[in-house]
């Protein structure tokens, strides 16, 4: 591993993107989300993914340079046609102009279509905040759940992220994914030998299992059962059927058909808080609104009540002082991007 | 239990209203929503909800002539001043709102402030979706979660809904509270003498408890541990915090003090679907959407796999067909209060 300051890695994953044939500008946009995953902690969702960026970019289900198009196709609603493009390039773009929209109108919201994985959503309710945004951001995604009551996987796990600023303090973002847990902790209970919770995972009949390889081989179970199947399907609803993107069992996996355009789509809703008062209003509540959750009498005294998003705060604050560690055959991989490799 | 007709509990539940003090039109529109709430069989937040409205706006805590001021702070954002109206006419003055600007612009949210219990959630996601809107609504409640790894109840049990239109078809519409399980089953377990779950609830020391009764002194756990404690942060985030409204311990139990003003908070934000394409690329997308859903293979051969709503959906048409069945105290009670009692 090597420490590396946000710049530089914000740099290097630039020049790595533009090596892979994007445009200046828009590669340094992408990498800029890349690198705050990094940042947050959310490793799986950094500059990592440069490397199935590349193949896709390679293989052609992703274009280096899309023709994203905006259309406004009300005062509060643009849709956005990604051309194809990686999908953190898609989603600021579509940030770019739900901010715009919010601070126009007070609100607004962007459809995007014809996108692919665009990286932690954290990020994105992050640079809305700081900019005095509220955020609820969502994204579709190939499918690993099946749906409540049956055996197939046919709903994305799809990711839902909140955002809502606090002037002068810490956002509150909560960014999540509808599964109880992600297939990695079921990887890790396999090659620990250990059974997992059988809340996790049903095995390939629809059944509830503890057994990992069953749980690999069938389907994550959503948090809350019937709820969390609820909610998955309504972020598939606004980000992929809504947006005129690809849904369900449309959308196209990466890793099966690399070539292939994956079609995912995104929504961006923002809602501009100056227009609700001043930032002090807002940093007070927000203050108190804190204050009330962190002074909770501990169920374990050693451990504290914390907000969404806090840890992913503590790990930005302290990887922008100190640098973030990232692992050295990474590393060169992105130097060979940028030379062309 | 007698069966009454729709057209006849809804003029029944406005008389009510109107014998409880509040004007004509005002009393039709809140008791849509209370009867709604019984035709989509979920009669805990049906007409039955009008003793406790009765007792409130009896005891002041709620106002049957509430003055509602409404305010357009940006061309896509209101702020709606319940004034202590009884909930659902300050969610339906809110809706209306909120509709009239989406038809205007593709997209609005109304934040209200100043109210009282507004009903189910789902009845307003019908109501949009039945006009053409895409919607997300969010209500605060009093607490009765404790944070996550916290012991005391400084988090509300908040609802959230969603609903897509789907044209010449039922709307897909998701109404949830955060907790696992409602109070109401807890209690039937206790009576019932049997355990319950330890994902349902915590002991008052915030440890995950099999004991009804110990459940009953402790707190409800959200669906999905921290993510569901972030999801109820959310929600009275929006419609409480960005409101203006209480949130958190600051809201008021209107069991504990029947008199003071709740301040309870909403948000309603809409999206106009016309404005995203034609009713038939819509209806054509959301039938498909179905359709995967549907043709899942079961895990239990006798359980189909159902959309969120459809069971609501099932009975709303039945009891449109065949009237629905409510208690007959509760209909004399409301007679009562028709003739001013």
């Amino acid at each position: 591993m090597k420490t590396v300051r946000e710049e530089e890695l914000n740099a290097l994953a630039a020049r790595a993107l533009e090596g892979l044939g994007m445009l200046r500008p828009d590669a340094a946009d992408a990498a800029r989300i890349l690198v705050l995953g990094d940042l947050f902690g959310v490793h799986t969702h950094g500059v990592s993914r440069l490397e199935s960026y590349a193949q896709r970019m390679k293989g052609g289900g992703t274009r280096a340079r899309p023709a994203i198009r905006i259309e406004r196709v009300a005062p509060a609603i643009a849709r956005l046609d990604g051309d194809r493009g990686v999908g953190p390039l898609v989603g600021m773009r579509a940030l770019d102009e739900a901010m715009s929209m919010a601070r126009e109108l007070g609100t607004g919201i962007v459809f995007a279509r014809n996108s692919n994985h665009f990286g932690a959503i954290g990020p994105y309710n992050y640079l809305a905040a700081e900019a005095g945004f509220a955020s609820i951001i969502g994204s579709n995604s190939s499918t690993t759940i099946a749906p409540h009551g049956g055996r197939d996987a046919r709903v994305g796990n799809s990711p839902l992220g909140f955002g809502v600023p606090r002037p002068g303090g810490r956002p509150i973002i909560l960014d999540m994914a509808i599964s109880v847990v992600a297939r990695a902790k079921i990887r890790d209970a396999l090659k620990a030998g250990r059974p997992i919770p059988d809340t996790w995972a049903t095995d390939r009949e629809g059944r509830p299992t503890t057994d990992p390889q069953a749980a690999l081989d069938g389907f994550l179970l959503p948090m809350g059962g019937y709820k969390g199947y609820g909610l998955a399907l309504i972020v598939d609803l606004f980000a992929g059927l809504l947006s005129g993107a690809a849904y369900l069992t449309h959308v196209q996996t990466w890793i099966d058909a690399p070539a292939a355009p994956q079609d995912l789509g995104h929504f961006f809703f923002l809602i501009d808080t100056a227009r609700l008062g001043s930032p002090a209003w807002l940093a007070e509540r927000m203050d108190d609104f804190a204050n009330i959750l962190h002074s909770t009498p501990r169920a374990d005294p050693a451990k504290p009540v914390l907000l969404p998003g806090e840890m992913e705060m503590d790990r930005l604050e302290r990887h922008r002082r100190e640098g973030v560690a990232i692992d050295e055959d990474l590393l060169e991989k992105l130097a060979a991007y940028a030379r062309g490799g």
